[in-house]
């Protein structure tokens, strides 16, 4: 893995690979580039169509001319971006033309996650299909950050495996890690992991499982966010993503896009203050959100905590008690959910967002804490008479964040074919 | 005033004027639009150089010939955007040049504001000088919406003579509002002044004073945060304006564009929670940030309500006794101070925004706030510690919004001068 690699996903230019030659707004397009800017057209059209088109089809739909739409989708083909099919039966007359799309054996993403009780990778391909996923559950507080990576790596050789069982080659590697992230991948602080400043790209570079794979770093709720926001059936255009674990992180998407914020370090929703004068919080602040809605204090308010239950087996029993109308489960609920609303009415009165979406265990606990979030979001939210906001669990549940990160490298792929076939050659 | 015209400030197309002939990213620059985008690029040389430049100067700096220099400028002369002005003496040889300055006579920007207890406007010229400033100071509670804009529709007609007995001609208004406001310039809510979906625009365009000139309707935090962005000298690239008036408002900066969040009403601070069960607001909810450090509580806090005094002259006498060490008065101000200190960290720790400024009465009181504020940011936001935040006074004060109001003419003017001399022609 390169050290220039570990960038930022989602930003252009910066996913690992060689940049485009792109030129700036006033130069002469170059016969290159346009060729890059054609290919991209014919992936992406392929990829939207709702069954496989034709050459032609292409041709028509683009208005590049069919020798121009053939050679690309030749160059496409030898990539291994696309696949041919067979043609359904025309109803007309004419021999049936073959169908493009998107190669299901061709480059793939692979998705990491550090997460304070669990790590995570997945295998996603270009198409968006979730080929490999596996989850390993252990509290990760009581290791070193070399040792939380190495268990990582083991993970990721797994996956490498599992993406070369099916054919598929990595184009890349993204991991998601509850904390703030700088452009070079340094993890600046994970609080609940109690990280700070570890260089994450340096460390994981010497495992074999990904070197010479271009790895991106990311806070786990901004790559949530992503995941959510391209998902089937996609996100709204502008929404709130609430990553509730152990620490609750937001990714927040405005007009289609992830926003960052000014240094990148946008989204500390855990750490906003509830009650200014509340329990001490491990930020070294009082009364932050996480003391009041984070995993262990719901799972403490109901009583579940301390029984040696896994945190999932505990978050499942949660959702099972309140569903059976425990009174203790269903009031940790409550209150977990009003003080989220608290918060989130700040949020949504600050950046007008109309979408509230819950993520990590706060989508399946979303049918116990959401009328306590919306109830708070009706009363604090200025522009609630008018304008309600939506609130709903997440459509990736608790796999938002590492099949997001996997699908941030196969977008990249997507956006920018040229730079996989120059990668190739 | 035409329906049309309008709309929000600061967005490319929607200033009032007929829309610029741009063509599309792909089309052919047209000679049209060619000119266009020359006239704005000797306006902008002009306007951001050091010292009067000449045309052969521009052609220098522009690459640009010096006939295509030369029919520009005579072309802005013309229009009343540019002026000659004597040559510097040279020391070398040859005939000295007439160096050319932004008009002091052309084309200005009226700016406007409604606030709780006071209306005000001004008129600003093409270099951004204020020429005429007038403030009426009145609690605005008691009148009808109605009667509040034909009290400003005297002051704009009041404008309106002393930008003509100075040879300014407007070429816009924009109005600040406290409240949210649609793209077409209606008022949803503006809860301090009990205004529930006024049409100002529908309103004013009655008064002979605005009529025919395009008119803008906009949050006043936005548009104050416009002003510091632009003001001598300009505001960072990245900061939250704090508008503290009666009502509080909040305009956000990033990467040196005002965001408006997803429907255009972000920056309502003065509702973010600070204590969930605390005093019931205007806004039906309680607890939110303007019950502790709204203008109205800080005076009462200090002892200042009641006595007859106007909100201006209060304002003054709390900097006062703080200044002498009274202790009501500090105590007021450190606890504002606090309250506003807890709902900007979750502001920051959303935003990632690095630097805070102080509006409205809160810059004179900065001194006092100051230190609360930055006490609680340094506890609270989690980046706090090897990035403080910068807490200062506005540059502006008071007069942020009405300033930035019609600044936000101006630089529509500056930015597109072709459509102004279109309207001219």
């Amino acid at each position: 893995m390169a050290a220039g690699g570990s960038t930022r996903t989602d930003r252009p230019g910066t996913n690992g690979h060689a940049a485009a030659p792109t030129p700036p707004g006033d130069a002469p397009v170059r016969q290159a580039s346009l060729r890059e800017h054609n290919l991209g057209l014919v992936l992406r059209h392929v990829g939207a169509a709702p069954r496989p088109p034709s050459r032609a089809d292409i041709s028509a739909a683009t208005g590049l001319t069919r020798a121009t739409v053939s050679a690309l989708v030749d160059d496409l083909i030898g990539g291994r971006l696309l696949t041919e099919v067979d043609p359904a039966p025309r109803t007309g007359a004419g021999r049936p033309a073959a169908g493009l799309v998107l190669a299901a054996n061709g480059p793939a993403g692979l998705g990491l996650e550090i997460n304070v009780d669990y790590l995570a990778a997945c295998v996603v391909d270009l198409a968006g299909t979730v080929r490999h996923r596996i989850v390993h559950r252990a509290d990760q507080r009581p290791n070193t950050p070399a040792e939380v990576l190495t268990g990582l790596a083991r993970l990721a050789a797994a996956a490498r495996s599992a993406a070369g069982a099916q054919a598929l080659t990595l184009a890349g590697a993204a991991l998601a890690v509850p904390g703030l992230v700088t452009d070079a991948g340094l993890v600046r602080l994970a609080p609940n992991l109690g990280w700070r400043d570890v260089d994450v790209p340096g460390i994981l570079g010497d495992h074999p499982a990904l070197s010479g794979t271009p790895l991106t770093v990311d806070n786990e709720a901004n790559l949530a966010a992503l995941g959510e926001l391209h998902a089937a059936p996609p996100g709204p255009a502008n929404f709130l993503y609430i990553s509730g674990e152990i620490g609750i992180g937001a990714g927040i998407v405005l007009h289609g896009k992830l926003f960052r914020g000014a240094r990148g370090w946008s989204g500390e929703l855990g750490h906003v203050p509830v009650h200014p004068d509340g329990p001490a919080c491990r930020c070294g602040s009082r009364g932050c959100l996480e003391q009041y809605a984070g995993q262990e204090a719901i799972l403490s308010a109901a009583g579940l905590a301390g029984h040696g239950l896994s945190p999932d087996a505990a978050v499942a029993g949660l959702a099972e008690l309140a569903d059976a109308g425990d009174a203790a489960a269903t009031a940790a609920l409550t209150s977990a959910g009003t003080a989220l609303g608290v918060a989130v009415a700040g949020v949504v009165n600050l950046l007008d967002v109309d979408t509230v979406v819950l993520g990590g265990v706060y989508a399946p606990l979303a049918p116990w804490l959401r009328p306590a979030v919306e109830a708070q979001l009706r009363q604090r939210v200025l522009t609630a008479a008018w304008s309600p906001v939506r609130v709903r669990p997440s459509v990736l549940g608790g796999d938002a964040a590492v099949v997001g990160a996997a699908g941030s490298v196969v977008r990249a792929v997507r956006d920018h074919p040229a730079r996989w076939l120059t990668v190739l050659a």
